[in-house]
């Protein structure tokens, strides 16, 4: 059996017990280390679960998924994901793969950001389509997803911004040298994230977003102890201090309702600034 | 601390680690009992809990949450809830009133349909608007959600169905008497989502749906041992028994990709037809 886990958001106890006790029963234990990360270390991992983690990075996963299934029709072999097995990146090529191979397939879900994004107030029914915020480099800088939050504002919709993440990356002198030294892990910040999107702005001039749009920065959902939600103006937010991974941002929607605004208010970086803003909003 | 704990989709075992340790460190252990279910009995969670609980209506909830914050701020009171806090349904007035109380609050996340729906093969990028549909009435039938999937389909996008759950329901008759009689629990099925959707259709003519439109029907999600998928048209669908409750259903957006296509094959009533109507699509 394959057992696809998820892992939930923050540390190592928000693995369900259902979870823990299939991890418990496998042979091999993979962790998917590439999409995301938790905010303990692989140790503390390795401590809680009782077993020794196999890091599977991207190649391993994409190129060399009969490593992982090898004997799984026979044995216990656990896959484990940060978040929910088909939360923001899914792995439909194992799952495919495993069913060539006549593998069964368990998946045990969890909260991804997909669905613990509602804990910032805005109702995941106003929710439309989630886009990618890929880091800008000096000659590459996509923008199409700014027209999935074009469309979306114009539907009246919210839109989480997942913000890219940079793990075990070669730089482009390394890889044409086929020099396998890795970049330091690189995570986008919500100011980061911000600062494209008005640079977008600025080169479209389609007014979707404006320094004073309204929206709500998020860095590490689900921690108990250590989640910051901010909701104010693009440029209020680009000047807070969000601390370490990871970040995520949501773009308020054209239309926000009077709970909404109510929930989002606690989080306001500035409580009289934010009641002016949203009242412009439609209701 | 009020804990707000999501349990996630199928059984006792499905709450997370961390949220079962917020649950024994409480006095007191309310379940919301209205607007989700899982697959097993309330003795059945007590026992695996250790703890009482105290079942939440949603009279309970919305009109006398006082009661469930009663002394939240110097001890422990856990508030449950199936999926996760922030899914389809919130809790937003609950979290406003601790706020109001001081109660401090704590979020426990966990898998909702809102995220774990991917596990039918389509990918959550590629969902519009969720919407609900309740059951119709001889003179009550609701349809602005049609608009809703018109929206996402004009746009290429799946919609997510959540299906009507009547819990604790009084008929008119009882209601207009004032007898705290209570109607049997209904859940919505498949089937029955299929017929209203397209009694709406006929009586609209909007060509948003068709006997030949692409689904997916969804029953127990989460469940090992139990889960159904089953990919076809609306016809096909409309005569599958689906089983035991809680069902859900997926229009299919009028684009496709390919690894959706392979993953959707999988649960297809009949592969060959399936294959012809899918090639149809965008992709």
């Amino acid at each position: 059996m394959l057992y696809i886990i998820g892992l939930g958001l923050s540390d190592e106890t928000d693995v369900t017990v259902k979870g823990l006790q299939a991890i418990k029963s496998c042979e091999r234990v993979y962790l998917e280390a590439y999409t995301s990360v938790l905010m303990v270390s692989k140790e503390k991992l390795e401590e809680f679960y009782g077993r020794e983690l196999i890091l599977a990075d991207r190649e391993k996963v994409e190129s060399q998924s009969d490593e992982i299934l090898l004997n799984a029709d026979t044995l216990n072999v656990a896959f484990l994901v940060v978040g929910d097995p088909f939360g923001a990146t899914t792995h439909t090529d194992l799952v495919l793969r495993a069913r060539e191979l006549k593998v069964p397939v368990t998946i045990i879900h969890n909260a991804s950001i997909m669905n613990a994004v509602g804990a910032c107030g805005l109702q995941l029914y106003n929710f439309g389509q989630t886009i990618s915020i890929p880091f800008f480099t000096d000659t590459w800088k996509p923008d199409s997803f700014y027209d999935r939050i074009k469309e979306n504002k114009n539907l009246g919709f919210h839109t989480l911004c997942l913000l890219d993440i940079k793990v075990k990356e070669q730089s482009i002198e390394n890889l044409a040298r086929g020099k396998k030294i890795y970049e330091p892990p690189r995570y986008m910040t919500v100011n980061q994230a911000i600062q494209q999107l008005l640079e977008i702005e600025e080169n479209r001039g389609e007014q979707v977003l404006e320094p004073e749009s309204l929206a709500i920065g998020i860095a590490r959902l689900g921690s108990a102890t250590d989640q910051l939600i901010r909701a104010g103006t693009l440029t209020q937010l680009s000047t807070q201090d969000f601390g370490p991974p990871l970040h995520s941002l949501v773009i308020v929607g054209s239309k926000i309702h009077s709970l909404e605004v109510d929930y989002m208010r606690g989080f306001a970086v500035d409580e009289q600034s934010f009641d002016e803003l949203a009242s412009k909003y439609d209701h």
